[in-house]
């Protein structure tokens, strides 16, 4: 499948190494398309890899990933284009972490909105899947890093957007994918933020992930 | 140990008679001293149980729980008297839903504050200990409820305060108990309500639980 990821930081190119393994084609996308990281990416990934602007990366991508950090992703989708991101499977991994008041960082939405729900009121036409965002980034593409049971949450409006979504995540290693709903279930996983870097802090790594458990009955 | 419960609905009169059966005594106390809810209660729970005012109940406990509804607990608690709470270990149970918006319910306060620090602000005094409010108040009483390891939070600034709680919620058959350091983590552990709720509408039950898992490692 041909997979356009939105971002060059560590998640976006964590993830995209990952899909090439898994045998996808994978162009990432920047706000300038000389980007030194990215094209280090490319070549330590081979002929599968190929990167861009945001514009050219949404238009490569069947499935799309948001990787950007969440307080510009809005501006990056602007960047992207609604051209070229119309009807795409978009998979939001973003945080609206806001790092301006000092650390730990606030959200900068939360509560009574999220940054899924806003990405899918700015883009009616994309199908969001907020995913992946309540864990570090070796753990989405290696989830059995992990001991035991864990899960992984996906939300969104669209069934079908979501089918795809979990077919990837499979791809990936994930057994546990728990689908909470529609797009506004975003708030509660974007809301485990504050506790998952107070949990980093405790324990001096990012090696840990959450899991429902259940009742013996 | 005297122990002292502010709020006599479910979660109140649950952990109250919890407590009677693991040998405390317990006041519940609510803001009439007139009340049938309670006088019920009392009656069913025996010779270590009684009731009286918030003011009562605060004087009377060594140890406080607030189990009243989050968007009134500052209320409740001054009507407990500074005085009757001065120095007393209070467990934060209590978690800010406020339905006045709708279903579901959305958080009043969080994000760069939380309850449990409006709590500990409003009252220097008292040490207040967030804890138990992850969860439904059936696995609160008994964790062996749900299967496998699962997890309660505790946090805030006094560690004996801390010590004590963790000693109750020992007694309670908590096993895993993960210590998120000050008070201020009171804003992750509140702020896993959004998700809580949601994973109660998926599950059409409440008989589940947070765990952390962890890395192979």
């Amino acid at each position: 499948m041909k997979v356009g990821i939105l971002g060059t930081g560590v998640v976006g190119s964590t993830l995209g190494s990952k899909l090439i393994q898994t045998g996808h084609e994978v162009k990432m996308g920047s706000r300038s398309a000389n980007n030194s990281r990215a094209g280090e990416w490319v070549r330590a990934n081979g002929v599968r890899a190929s990167f861009g602007t945001f514009a050219d990366a949404a238009a490569f991508g069947e499935v799309l990933f948001n990787c950007t950090a969440g307080t510009v992703s809005l501006a990056a989708l602007r960047l992207a284009g609604a051209a070229n991101l119309k009807g795409k499977v978009l998979i939001d991994v973003a945080n609206p972490l806001d790092f301006s008041k000092g650390m730990p960082p606030t959200l900068s939405v939360c509560n009574s909105d999220s940054l899924g729900e806003q990405i899918q009121r700015a883009f009616p036409s994309v199908r969001v899947v907020k995913a992946l965002n309540t864990m570090n980034c070796r753990v989405m593409v290696e989830p059995s890093l992990i001991s035991g049971e864990h899960d992984v949450f996906v939300c969104g409006n669209d069934p079908q957007a979501k089918g795809a979504a979990v077919e990837i995540l499979r791809s990936l290693g994930w057994r546990s994918i728990v689908d909470l709903g529609d797009i506004t279930a975003a708030r509660g996983t974007e809301m485990l933020l504050p506790i998952w870097l107070r949990l980093w802090s405790l324990y001096q790594n990012q090696n840990f992930n959450f899991r429902i458990a259940h009742s013996r009955l």
